[in-house]
């Protein structure tokens, strides 16, 4: 296929795709924040359309290789085992830098506080991001604070900003995932959405769990330049890598197929995903990076992620078609098919 | 005074403000958002420690002639007369990369909307704030899109933030005003802040008045290119005019004094005020530019200035000492120290 018939291709998947987009309901619901359906019909539907967006990306591509990417965290508990909501805050915004082939200049910092919040919970999620930040040799360099009366904010909200910039000829893109490709995941799904879920404490569980909220960059910085060729990466958050998956098949009009048997998940997260009835395939890692590389690439793109993570994994391949398609082979040999993530049983995940 | 001279004055005046900037509270109160002292002790004895930030600036430099800048808006009510969250979240951050000289490259847009809220005003504020950037050539270009639970926000808080990039030799800095500077404002004071609080509808008041919502980006513009020097320039935002200039008397390491005589302050704005205890020059812009120029430069200020608003009017002038003050010269010839907004009798105007 030439690059224009491609390009076509990619068109019309997306213009059937934006078909779809028709936003029915009266007013916002937690599904459109859930990072799943709903929420893909709300910004390609309003936003994409208002702002005259093409291919919606993790970040935005300028001029000069310069990279834009924005998140809100509203994430509930604020404190959490393995991070909180202000590392958290710069590990999500310096992945979606890191996915798409940036290197972090600096980042903002937008801060919503409720009256009454304590002041030392905010050093602590203050001083949490300033590690962060360090650890990662980046900069907050701006800033701004708002607080809202009491009972109009949980807590606090915080808004983290990156600039970033692309130093090398990759074109990494949603919309470049080609038939051969290979779909490998850097570490174990679900260990993110599970721990905050169980740390809210409505499950009664007590689980050997952490989230893994942490930065790609230097991972995504040796895929690149440790491989001839990568196509995608994209960090699996709201709605997980089902979901993630789903968008990358309908951007770059091609199927993926994942193996359940190659799946890495930690038997915490399998067994309070089965008590849950949710799939761990939908749910929310903060730390992982999924990577779509030529299949010739594939051995040496898994050899990297493992030597950052020995559970990193192969799990699936890329097809010719059904265009826009995620389905799962099944241990027992059947295949279904995995759709983005719907309803929100995971709210306020990040 | 010398160069390194006036650098260590400045650096002398900082040590000493910073030393004020204890925070002795448990607990955020409102204050501490209202962009007064409050906010000043919260930034500067908080924020501005673990991210090692140097002078605050409303947009932070970075190599290459790069700005950032980013701003959250939570303004009470969403929709008033003369704009909406939409547009002031543009204008906004527009205004801060335009006051430290920079053009736009692009922005981001992080949204933060409570369940239940109508999708009719999402679309409305949305367009809003694409309209506002189209007038002013520039994109929304990533975005995000968080839903919390019903009065976990009140309706929609926004992120806005910014790149720019600084395309002339001016040295823009609120540590640049200097003795003999003359002080200028673009128009009319508080148009912004009494709007909002009359929309409010808890005054019982009808005024005839429109927020002064809009881009100062081509005011700006034409200031540093029709001039030979300009030393720093100035969104009177949250704390007003007056909480303005003591960030730039205190940075700078001088004293300004203002006229009481020469400032434009419209009919029903003064009544408010005058009604409600509030001095107009504590009270919110969000479309007025402060610029402070070299004496000399005064009157081609002006000129440029009133070629788009002819209630632009130079108020003050710069001089040596007291370090770090800010006074009025009333009408009565008396003269009164004005201070940074202190409390917050004017919560959520952005």
């Amino acid at each position: 296929m030439s690059e224009a018939e491609a390009l076509e291709k990619i068109e019309r998947a997306r213009r059937a795709r934006r078909g779809r987009f028709y936003l029915n309901e009266e007013r916002i619901t937690l599904n459109h924040g859930a990072g799943g359906k709903a929420s893909s019909v709300l910004v390609e539907g309003l936003f994409a359309e208002a702002f005259s967006m093409g291919v919606l990306e993790d970040a935005a591509r300028l001029s000069d290789g310069l990279v834009l990417t924005t998140d809100s965290y509203v994430v509930d508990p604020i404190f959490f085992p393995g991070g909180d909501i202000g590392s958290l805050a710069v590990h999500g915004t310096l992945n979606d830098l890191a996915t798409s082939g940036a290197e972090p200049i600096a980042l903002s910092l937008g801060v919503i506080l409720e009256e009454g919040f304590p002041l030392q919970d905010l050093r602590r999620i203050v001083q949490s991001a300033a590690n962060a930040c360090r650890r990662e040799n980046v900069a907050i360099v701006t800033g701004d604070t708002k607080v809202v009366p009491r009972g109009k904010c949980d807590r606090i909200y915080l808004n983290t900003t990156g600039i970033g910039r692309i130093t090398h000829s990759h074109r990494l893109s949603l919309a470049h995932a080609r038939p051969g490709d290979a779909v490998l995941i850097s570490g174990p799904l679900g260990d993110h959405g599970i721990t905050i879920l169980v740390a809210r404490g409505d499950l009664h569980l007590d689980l050997e769990l952490e989230s893994d909220s942490a930065p790609v960059t230097r991972l995504a910085r040796a895929l690149v330049e440790g491989l001839d060729q990568v196509h995608c990466l994209k960090d699996p958050t709201r709605g997980g890598v089902a979901t993630s998956l789903n968008e990358i098949a309908a951007a770059s009009g091609v199927a993926i197929a994942l193996d359940e048997g190659a799946l890495p998940i930690r038997p915490p997260v399998a067994g309070a995903c089965e008590l849950l009835g949710i799939d761990p395939l939908h749910v929310a890692c903060e730390g992982r990076l999924l990577a779509l590389v030529p299949g010739a690439q594939a051995e040496r793109a898994l050899e990297i992620m493992r030597s950052f993570e020995p559970l990193a994994a192969i799990i699936g391949n890329v097809l010719d078609e059904p265009e826009g398609t995620v389905f799962l082979r099944t241990r027992l040999g059947a295949t279904r098919v995995l759709d983005m993530l719907t309803g929100a049983p995971l709210p306020r995940i990040c």
